[in-house]
């Protein structure tokens, strides 16, 4: 027997819809890549996205159809979110930071039809042009003014000619809430770009879960600046969450840097915004080295990568800004989990409060979480055993897009790539990525945690820790070490700081000094090398 | 083409496994009907709502088949929420406050198999089983030991031996989200009440919706306690809602006094609650009355009808508590707007943030509202007009359960029988009700801004405004008052009081001194029968 409920599908649209309807004044504040700071409303923005849904009509633009962008955080990013999404075309960020050759593979494999791009990618845009012959048109997201001259783009437009050219008298459509709406690929270490595909209702669920007290907890009542990109996961959703709470968005365009962001915090009276720990560490040497305050920012959500403790304790400590770690990843759309504390943890002192903040977080509802061993096995969440981490939920990737890769669920499960602890509370910190842990007679050590412990001297630079073939426990922990230029320390010194402050047989074997160490695109060790190079490493153990 | 997430329902079910696996030593503290606290943690209701589901699945229950509640808010009641909806079957709750024929008529309409019971209500269903043939067994929520004598029942059981019969190994089922979950019936002035049949999906949204910071914000450093029972739809989705947040939840009972109230508020460490504005008006006079404080709540939400403006400004003033004005109905399970501020507003001066907070708040993101005239034109957003007021949203009703009363749509939108403004913000102010506004020469006059008015006069005890026929203008204002005891007005003084406090045209055309007025079962006027008794009252400008 079912309900008698109203059968009415969620879409993105009905979330600009909402924030004209009842927030319509609600502000939308840009910088542009052209110069200046650009502002409207809700209201305005949910009309231009209409006019741009009459655009892609005129262009022949059909359901189901892909529409690329290559694009920072603007206002006119954002109507193409809305206005592409809700004519009921897919809206494919990509990510202007790939080498070129795989935006083309990207571009090329999402058979997208139209680009939108920033001006500030002209030369990106004319150097791919040529390798994407599928393209029917390149968008400048400008005025005719800022119309860069790309002398071999054929079909070229300013993005303002095409809005104003159409009425915005449009009806969104509804239709099934599982058509795809959004496509993002993700790059890993190995292997061919991957697309997941997101639908409306992923979209919109996430935007609920991620809107939560308990999640990114936005109101009516905030500021919202996105410092993680558009091209990153649809910036962690707050175009969907921040229109769904009638909060005022700040876009940062391209100015990600401390100064440029404080400035804006500043002016718009930000009090809340997202980014990853590089974006933070800059704006706290901002505001060190120029002993500002900040006056209105209530909560930095930090994302990406582990949040170091030291950043969270000076945000809370010199700045009376709260730190929200969260966790997540493109195939989860993002957020998996937040940080925030319990009921229960409000009266601790702060050393154990820091204990908690240093985890990824707990996971929103929406999104079930398990830990298990390499035989599959669930594992306790005690914060004590970690195993492959596994997620699942309705705005879970299921396949990625055109089936590639297979099937990559273990049981209806999807395996995120990280190791990680689950604690009783169900704050779940990750330990190290499940490729890069070491496997030492059927037991597993986190190299990430020997990394922390190795950089923690003082004479060391960087450190990597990998697994090496040992004939005994088929793979053993091997120590790669940069010295900071003019410190000295010896492989016994590293071993003997290392040796009490860790369990016995997590002691590396070896230690290696190195002069460098190689890293991948953003910035993350890149071990699969490292393995390669040292695939026939032999212990002294051995 | 669909998006590629995976194809997950939302289950009611899903909500007591997120609160276990991740808040699983949150408490659920319950003041019994037979006497003492009862407290247990979401481990443990989550534990006995899968014995409870065994132990239905023992008593042969299918999918789809209804089960009866005649409860106050306990952890047994919950795990009932949670057991039956969970194993696919519909959980019923009946309002013992009916009168015993309307009960036995809900019970045999909806044709439930199993009553489950509180011993507070023995007597009653002694009364009612001999007209409920097709109920199979009679459950009171008790011990062995508190089983009450109902000797003229044959099934009778109870309800600890029942769920302590049954083990914990089940696995709660994945179904269509659209399945039926639960039942309410709402009773109007006139008919028989009709069943409303929510769903899982409606139900997990709602619990989305309203968790929401700008719903009733809910979250795992919260203790809720819904003072409003299980019986009045679902208490508000609390019960989901709560699960959701992981907060503590702390179950009244059917002592829902304010003296009760602030016991549980202060032992428990409530910090939000909700219930009808009777309540909150008891608990105002036990504060007052005994001068205390309340030490950790922060929002008491009011809904079910409007919150005296002078209530909103005591909780605030003198208890340093937030009112939350709400509104919604059992169409809409329950919630449509909730009353929080906007950025814009925090720094209003107090009179003008009052004149916000009496409005019954915006829409929740799922809740689309407009207002429309007789003809069903949209009225415009502006504060000043009213209309009939729509919804609609995947919470609210398409139909009655078994097509009770046809189709109740118009266009595809729920009329909800209140007439009311919407502001260029999106708070909505209820004006009246639809079949009390007085069409005046095509134009609609809010009896109840009249009876406001009235009953500010130190010598009215209480006042009702109807329509009555009148040759030149179809219907014109009568106003009928119950003067306070020992006190004196006239027909004049009651008219010269109004006239320069309300539009000339509103003015009434006759006043009519009465003895008493006729309230419905829930102390709401009875407009209908006034509306009969004066039918042919001639007025004086007839």
């Amino acid at each position: 027997m079912l309900g008698q409920m109203m059968n009415l599908p969620l879409m993105i649209s009905s979330l600009i819809q909402h924030a004209d309807s009842f927030h319509g004044d609600a502000e939308i504040v840009s910088r542009l890549p052209e110069g200046g700071i650009h502002r409207y409303t809700y209201h305005d923005a949910h009309r231009r996205s209409r006019q741009l849904a009459n655009a892609l009509l005129s262009l022949n633009v059909k359901m189901g159809e892909r529409i690329g962008t290559l694009a920072w955080n603007s206002h006119r990013h954002l109507e193409i979110y809305y206005g592409v999404s809700g004519m009921g075309a897919v809206c494919h960020t990509i990510n202007p930071r790939l080498f070129p050759e795989q935006i083309a593979y990207i571009v090329n494999h999402a058979e997208d039809d139209y680009i939108f791009f920033d001006i500030t990618f002209a030369a990106l845009v004319e150097s791919l042009a040529p390798h994407c012959p599928r393209v029917k048109g390149w968008v400048a997201l400008c005025s005719h003014a800022h119309l860069p001259k790309c002398d071999n783009i054929a079909n070229l437009l300013a993005y303002d000619d095409l809005v104003n050219a159409h009425s915005d008298d449009y009806q969104w459509p509804e239709f099934d809430e599982n058509t795809a709406s959004s496509l993002c690929y993700t790059s890993g270490t190995t292997g061919n770009p991957k697309g997941v595909l997101f639908s409306h209702r992923s979209t919109v669920l996430h935007a609920y879960g991620s809107a939560l007290p308990d999640g990114l907890n936005l109101s009516a009542r905030d500021a919202v600046l996105p410092a993680v990109p558009m091209f990153h996961v649809n910036a962690w959703g707050l175009p969907y969450s921040a229109a769904m709470a009638g909060a005022k968005l700040v876009m940062p365009g391209a100015q990600l840097d401390g100064a440029s962001l404080y400035e804006l915090f500043e002016a718009e009276q930000v009090t809340i915004s997202a980014g990853v720990p590089t974006i933070w560490l800059s704006l706290l040497q901002h505001l060190q080295t120029n002993r500002l305050k900040l006056s209105t920012i209530k909560t930095l959500v930090i994302g990406g990568s582990a949040a170091p403790p030291a950043m969270i304790r000076a945000f809370d400590e010199d700045y009376g800004v709260t730190v929200n770690h969260a966790w997540g990843m493109t195939e989860m759309s993002p957020l998996g989990t937040a940080n925030t504390f319990k009921r229960k943890h409000l009266s601790l002192p702060a050393a154990e409060k820091d204990k908690i903040r240093v985890k990824q977080g707990r996971p929103l509802y929406g999104v079930q979480m398990k830990i298990v061993d390499g035989a599959g096995k669930t594992l306790p969440n005690d914060g004590q055993a970690f195993g492959d981490l596994l997620v699942r939920g309705p705005w879970t990737i299921s396949s990625y897009y055109k089936g590639e890769g297979g099937n990559p669920l273990i049981d209806g499960w999807f395996p995120t790539g990280d190791v990680a602890t689950l604690d009783p509370d169900g704050y779940m910190q990750i330990t190290d990525r499940s490729k890069d842990v070491i496997k030492s007679g059927g037991e597993w050590i986190s190299s990430i945690d020997i990394e922390n412990l190795a950089v923690a001297h003082p004479a060391v630079m960087e450190a990597a820790v990998i697994g090496v073939a040992h004939p005994k426990w088929d793979e053993r922990p091997l120590l790669l070490v940069i010295r900071k230029k003019d410190m000295a320390v010896t492989r016994e010194e590293m071993l003997e700081f290392m040796r009490d402050k860790i369990a016995k047989w997590w002691l590396p074997d070896d230690v290696v000094f190195v002069a460098s160490l190689p890293h991948t695109a953003t910035g993350k060790l890149l071990k699969t090398r490292l393995r390669e190079d040292y695939r026939d490493y032999k212990l002294p153990t051995a």
